[in-house]
């Protein structure tokens, strides 16, 4: 069962029941659509559930996308967000939630309503950056990077989990038997960076059943060294932001870096439509957004912006993280890094 | 006098002795050129120093680029490098040092041959960023980044204390009269952001003479929201590299986004020189390269790959901070801070 946030996101619920609409038609996923009735349910109707996949499931108001969280979330408890998190909590296993609400509301709901995995002592929230390479069975032109903004500090042993969760989460959805585990640092030398990082080089180094290829530098991220970028909250939210901000401006910076030639115009013109294509590939929200990794319910955080597409994919990749049970793999997988550590020592 | 260390870099002696033949032409700099004679005599020869404006200084071998730093300079004392910073530092204080070489051993000459300004407690390197928009009476298409690399892990002091240092700096050198200064952060809000971020814009909001614009996000660094961004080693390296590698990939990207169309390669065609000239926009080299920060003595890093312009770029930023008593001026600057702040206590 996906439960859906129908109030989240910039622009209220009708992108959001249109995109669960949408998935109940292409997908096999049973839906509940948690927000206010009197205006969910007019817009399923609108855009129609004639397999009758979906269920409004009431609740009341909404968590601003610029409110405060942990104020919004204590004053709003009967909000669409907490209501969501605490149905998946209750559900079980088979549930798993999206919302396209706001960021710190949404961690902070799921961490009042969902368990840590044992051994996680710090959840991540993922994100996909654009890169040349492609990667997996599905072709995917992004790195999965992790954390970018659940937790800004952290510990060896966290980037070892992270390295654990965003490994186990790229097989699944980019179909990748085998990705490619990278540390994000100032250097490839395993002793260089700070020192949670060297440390984590070491431990991450003999994780059993993780691909570790060792340190990254900045300059390899957009060339899709690794298929998963490993990183504390704070470097990745500015490396990921960053390149949003790069590829929104691209077209202004290469204008002005020839403004008055006629040539350059047309060429600009030619490329229009090949420009829109780069801004799709570099477009996560294709992707199905970022799933919050760590806690025994997956929650696929889509993008405020999201339109009724990226709403869909959302849907798609937690329907495939349940079917594939992504919280058990994980479990599994840090159970049996604790294993051999405890054989090793 | 800006000290050259002759033998540091890529290319070997070859492009830093040209492009201190060209400074000596085109400015009024005094040079040294710091190097085996052997070497360094017949390269002046060859690229000609008319006015008698450079002199060689002995000395033996060179930090190579890959070396440990640490090591390599406690086995080489009379390489270049060495031998280089110990001249800026008993010359005094209308002397200036000019490398290429090997970045963690120039810090690291540096702090063995300089002493840091009062009231600095961790030094920072400095490094530009290509931007959409424009600054200063020059022009200058860039945001100045500090730290990024000599100072991994800070507090809220060092980050204010690189603020005044970073503001000083773009004062000069893009003859920028009151730049603007943000810390780099996870959100705008000021209560955004790791601990020492947040208490570091109390402290710079408060600095006299800094017009502090208070947090960016990595979205806001390639539009150059801010003429100097303030932030961690760590994070400011990985950033600054991210860029570099984008520019390097962005025709592959484009490329890949739409391969088979005719229409494509066409405009692509067209683009060449409009995309050779983004890159020269967001070539850091031509803009004298990295200084470091900190210390009673200026040090300009180029580029390891610098080739002759980029050495003369850098000896002619090197003379024009001598010229305006850059040093001086950041001293001054972090006393005003201190006095205002002891007012306010």
């Amino acid at each position: 069962m996906i439960v859906v946030d129908a109030m989240g996101g910039d622009h209220g619920p009708g992108p959001v029941v249109e995109g669960a609409c949408e998935a109940a038609r292409v997908t096999r996923a049973q839906l509940e659509l948690v927000g206010e009735p009197s205006l969910v349910e007019p817009l399923v109707a609108k855009f129609g559930d004639p397999e009758r996949r979906l269920r409004v499931i009431p609740a009341e108001g909404v968590i601003a996308m610029d409110a405060k969280p942990r104020v919004a979330l204590a004053e709003q408890p009967q909000a669409s967000l907490p209501v969501a998190a605490r149905r998946v909590a209750d559900g079980g296993q088979r549930y798993a939630m999206v919302s396209s609400g706001n960021t710190g509301a949404v961690v902070l709901s799921c961490a009042g309503a969902f368990k840590r995995i044992p051994g996680v002592r710090r959840t991540a929230l993922a994100a996909v950056m654009p890169t040349e390479k492609r990667r997996g069975e599905k072709d995917d032109p992004f790195s999965l990077v992790l954390d970018v903004g659940a937790t800004l500090r952290v510990d060896a042993e966290d980037l070892a989990t992270f390295a654990v969760m965003g490994s186990t989460y790229a097989s699944i959805v980019s179909k990748n038997v085998s990705p490619r585990v990278a540390l994000l640092s100032n250097g490839t030398e395993p002793t260089k960076g700070l020192p949670e990082i060297v440390a984590a080089h070491a431990l991450i180094r003999d994780l059993p059943g993780i691909r570790f290829i060792g340190n990254i530098e900045g300059l390899h991220l957009p060339r899709g060294a690794a298929d998963v970028v490993v990183c504390d909250g704070f470097t990745g939210n500015i490396t990921v932001k960053m390149l949003e901000g790069i590829f929104e401006g691209i077209v202004d910076m290469a204008r002005y870096a020839q403004r008055s030639k006629m040539t350059w115009r047309f060429g600009l013109w030619l490329l229009e439509n090949g420009i829109r294509r780069l801004k799709e590939v570099t477009d996560w929200q294709q992707y199905g957004g970022a799933p919050i990794l760590g806690f025994d319910r997956l929650c696929i955080k889509a993008h405020g912006r999201s339109g009724a597409r990226a709403v869909r994919n959302a849907i798609r990749v937690a329907e495939r993280c349940l079917a594939q049970d992504l919280c058990a793999r994980i479990e599994d997988g840090l159970r049996d890094q604790k294993a051999e550590r405890a054989d090793a020592s």
